[in-house]
């Protein structure tokens, strides 16, 4: 309650805007830290809250970008969208109270005001707060729908998920683990692949990075995932979307998550769509905030699997709001382990 | 009945089978005629069918690939698959006498011996026997579950079918048109827009021989969909499926029915795979064959359309089995307007 109490008596705080719309590669110069004074009364039914986490997601690359997508572009000038967990200040909404845990969507600044509705009041005494950014939050969701709703993962098929470290990645494969699928996960360095192996308890993992031409990366796919490719949770796109097409079993089905490689502008393209017809392959692509309806469900399982250790993922924490825009340009090249956060308090 | 009593007479007839794999495009010297003996006796359970129409079809490229693909190649030195209408000479199954008009799967061959339960008994009175192998038979079945089942079509919604002339292409329009939505074509050559606009009656058809590069074809395609493809059904692959994928609406819908540019081996690849995430459209490859539980339905109402002149179709005949492979790889061109059959009586 430290932190609670000290902003309390701050009539300031700093917040991330948008300064400019990356071209290729984001860097710093995209982002301007301004400071900004707390708002002096709350509207009713409004909520000012301390930010404890922020979370740093792929998704935000594309709203970065003001080319059409499933979302608006994030606007010029305004606070960076973005998830964040932390503690009620002052409340005029009815349901929540100073100190109650939430989780809402205040973005890259250190407080915000939300209305009470768009606030999801949550347990951190069961729970660590930062879990609901990752696990217990839209990545877990997000994991799940794709496992259970689209792929209808089911004992004995082989599952493929790339960016497999990653916060999303990391919950596919363990939760097609829980239900008895062969998991094979695709990252970026040894590291990342002892840990999804070692850690994350996969079947095996194909580190992207070892392999120097699109056949050798075929070749280690094809020997990861023997029996072919029943399942694919797709994070990526570009050549290792390609590849996992080319070991397409019969009526595979395709959760496309995630195109992270295209942010840049340089994703590769594809040679095997063909084998999306040949196999009979079932593709969906989705953005789990279209599924708000599920989200209750989802987080239960979740909650209910972190609390009896059933599921892990670590994070890799940089602390303090003027970190978030090299830890976001660092997630974009994969060098976060895990779930990606920024620590402020 | 001349057809029928005349070839009871002859102890032998002619079939064409594969003689060799075709490299690229396919031509007249990967097929051989030869002259077989009628079978003296049958089986029990068999019929002895006389064909009169063969019918051709795209899928059969693939076939002629050893490459796996969602059906056993076409072996070598075999008869072409392919369907077949016909008249029943002489029959050991309970279910079929002589005379009684069948479809089945007899293949490039001006006779054969099949099992009574693969045919399928047509009324030829009402409707004519050849459209059981377009309208009423696999493609027009191919088009029924398309716009029925994967795309589910629905009033308002712009769809996009390309091949839009050819068997299958033109009842998807048809049946799209029939439920209120904006239908859009794309083939190849003015006199196949014409057909499909004028006789099949699309909203619009774009003649993609006449776009010089893929941004005049998109500008085109924009133009005839300005609202946008809620519905794509895909005939063709390539730059066209490539092309159409850049207009996607939100929740889009593809049914991936045909890859008919890569059966050369030089499908261009994708660039805008892309759009099915920011799009998050679903899309399912699929082959007819492998949802037989549906055909009775779809048979059913497409008789009943055709019966009401509510479903038509072109057919480019070609007379004579030695015909069939020239037919064939004009329709691999698109040589055909409409149905392609081959006319042995």
């Amino acid at each position: 309650m430290h932190g609670l109490r000290s902003v309390s008596m701050t009539a300031q705080y700093q917040r991330i805007v948008l300064a400019s719309r990356p071209r290729g590669k984001v860097s710093s110069d995209n982002f301007r830290i301004e400071t900004v004074d707390r708002p002096v009364s709350l509207e009713p039914g409004s909520v000012l809250v301390q930010n404890h986490y922020l979370s740093l997601d792929p998704y935000m690359r594309g709203r970065m970008s003001a080319a059409k997508s499933y979302a608006q572009p994030q606007a010029l000038d305004q606070t960076m969208v973005g998830e964040t967990a932390g503690v009620v200040v002052e409340s005029r909404f009815a349901g929540l109270s100073p100190g109650d845990h939430v989780v809402g969507r205040l973005g890259w600044a250190e407080m915000g005001v939300a209305g009470g509705e768009s606030l999801r009041k949550v347990d951190a005494q069961k729970i660590p707060l930062s879990a609901y950014l990752g696990m217990v939050g839209m990545p877990g969701v997000t994991a799940w729908y794709g496992v259970n709703i689209i792929l209808n993962a089911r004992a004995g098929q082989t599952l493929v998920v790339s960016a497999a470290s990653g916060a999303v990645g990391s919950v596919v494969g363990q939760l097609a683990k829980l239900k008895g699928c062969r998991v094979v996960g695709i990252a970026g360095g040894a590291q990342k692949c002892q840990y999804v192996t070692g850690h994350l308890g996969f079947d095996a993992c194909i580190d992207y990075k070892q392999e120097f031409s699109d056949a050798e990366l075929l070749a280690s796919l094809s020997a990861a995932a023997p029996d072919g490719i029943d399942l694919l949770f797709e994070n990526v796109g570009s050549t290792i979307f390609d590849t996992s097409l080319a070991c397409l079993n019969p009526h595979a089905r395709i959760a496309l998550c995630g195109m992270v490689a295209a942010y840049g502008g340089s994703a590769a393209p594809l040679n095997n769509a063909g084998k999306l017809l040949t196999m009979r392959a079932t593709l969906q692509g989705f953005i789990i905030t279209e599924h708000m309806e599920l989200w209750p469900r989802a987080l239960d399982e979740l909650a209910g699997l972190v609390t009896d250790n059933k599921l892990r993922c670590n994070e890799t924490i940089a602390y303090g709001l003027a970190a978030a825009p090299g830890a976001f340009a660092g997630l974009l090249l994969g060098k976060n382990l895990g779930k990606q956060l920024i620590q402020l308090i």
